[in-house]
């Protein structure tokens, strides 16, 4: 008997993740057919990357999951006609994902790469002698799963860093701070946003914090869009306050064409892939709730609808 | 009785090292003054930065010894108006200098970050989505000081790394090869050249290894320009065999504007600044070799003046 299972999600997408999911399901004692197109009242499993293309599901009468590529849920969460289980993803390479991309902007900054990336002109521009990590000091507002991981990768690298969450914690090698946040972005060069969205987070980068850090600092968001005040920001890089800000996560997405932060000499802006679900382990998880499905199992990470996550 | 330290540079080199010697200076028991300008025989040490400046040294004729803030020393190692010791920069961040170089490169090509870099039109570029580090493997050509640490520092961010020598190696958590360097870069998707000049390694990167990579891999060269073929390298990138490169050091340095590397599009040149001397740890190693000469015991580092290192 196979399983057939809808793949829903743009060309791009499944040029991405198709491979990888054909690849996962060959490897199960199954046999699951992915394909892009199916009658809906066929399909056993949906499996979901993008922003939602299907309205009504109601035809899908005999779908026993969707199961989500992405963390994401709030576009699927609240839709009535659709009575069977949602399974957002978690692993699938998102954490380690996350701790990749801190890594490689920080580094980037650190060792100032920007000037020679921009600077093939010909001009042998050797004057810059970066720090060292250890003369570095770093801060990463939040430590929750994603911003430990951060903290720890950075500090094995030799950078000092210092965490701030609003529970106290304590993390070896990490200097944790719980108080004002003020005190925790005092002279960092570095700041990693890595908060969750909450009344308390909203704006916690504003002109009054900014002004904390060291002179020239740079600013990484792979967050939540909200944390920064953006009016803040943007007169904190006019000043060289913030020397330079890649930003990865906004209050709109995607971030709109007449965004000033897409045309500021000092910002990158990166649309929002700093913690991307990777095609292989995302797979994987996908595979797995299939064959624990098959086999009578509940499946795992089904979203909780009432709550919305 | 007050020490006198001439500093040979340039104006840049002042900016970039002396508040740091200064720093380091007042922490010794003994009273060091440092100018950029003294009448040479008053004159008890030079620290020397850039190349060579002073042709003649006969005039200096109380100078105890010539410390180098740089590793190099061909420029004034066979200058024999130069009577006293030469010392040439040990330490001084050169290492960790190199980690953080390799470690930024590598990660800025894992990421794809030039695309977004480069990429600030206003277009949500999002669709490209990186492997894991586990899913990236990279080979280090050089298993030296330099390219052990980086080694180190890569599999510890999670990358499947090998490491190619002359002479077998062993070192934990590296895949470590030293028959045909054609097998240690076979699939590598990410190639660190740290190999030093000899007549075994000049244009050890060549047509027939540079197609043993994967397709579409990045090469980086923080070792030697000699360490590689230039006109196979440049076809290479051409036929996208290799995606990019950031090369930091060349046959001539600087390199010529009119090189063809400058213009490249898949080429990023750095004006050798992978391994520089930092300024706070070169200047403690400079200030404890004039204590050890105040305090009448033999310099460290010193050059063998015939051997011309």
């Amino acid at each position: 008997m196979t399983v057939t299972a809808l793949f829903v999600g743009s060309d791009q997408d499944w040029d991405t993740y198709a491979p990888a999911l054909i690849e996962a399901f060959k490897d199960l004692p199954l046999s699951v057919t992915l394909t892009a197109d199916h009658a809906p009242e066929t399909v056993d499993y949906i499996v979901m990357a993008g922003s939602q293309i299907i309205d009504d599901f109601s035809p899908f009468t005999k779908c026993k999951a969707l199961l989500r590529l992405w963390a994401g849920v709030e576009d699927i969460v609240h839709n009535d006609t659709i009575t069977f289980p949602i399974c957002r993803m978690v692993g699938g390479g998102l954490d380690q994902g996350m701790v990749e991309w801190v890594v490689a902007h920080v580094m980037r900054y650190h060792v100032g790469m920007d000037t020679h990336i921009h600077g093939q002109d010909g001009v042998w521009r050797n004057g810059f002698v970066p720090p060292l990590a250890g003369d570095r000091p770093v801060t990463i507002l939040g430590l929750g799963a994603l911003g430990t991981a951060c903290a720890q990768a950075l500090t094995s690298l030799g950078f000092p860093v210092t965490g701030w969450s609003r529970s106290p914690k304590s993390i070896d090698g990490i200097r944790c701070l719980s108080n004002d946040v003020a005190d925790a972005l005092q002279n960092a060069q570095m700041v990693v946003a890595l908060l969750p969205k909450t009344p308390d987070t909203e704006n916690i980068l504003n002109a009054e914090t900014l002004a904390k850090t060291a002179k020239g600092a740079y600013l990484l968001n792979p967050g939540r869009g909200p944390l920064i005040d953006d009016t803040a920001l943007l007169a904190a890089l006019d000043s060289g306050q913030i020397a330079h800000a890649t930003l990865d996560t906004f209050r709109k997405e995607p971030l709109p064409e007449s965004d000033p932060f897409w045309a500021h000499p000092h910002v990158t802006v990166t649309p929002h892939i700093a913690s991307a679900t990777r095609p292989k382990p995302a797979a994987r998880v996908i595979a797995d709730n299939i064959q624990r499905g098959e086999a009578g199992l509940p499946f795992v990470h089904t979203v909780d609808r009432t709550a919305g996550y």
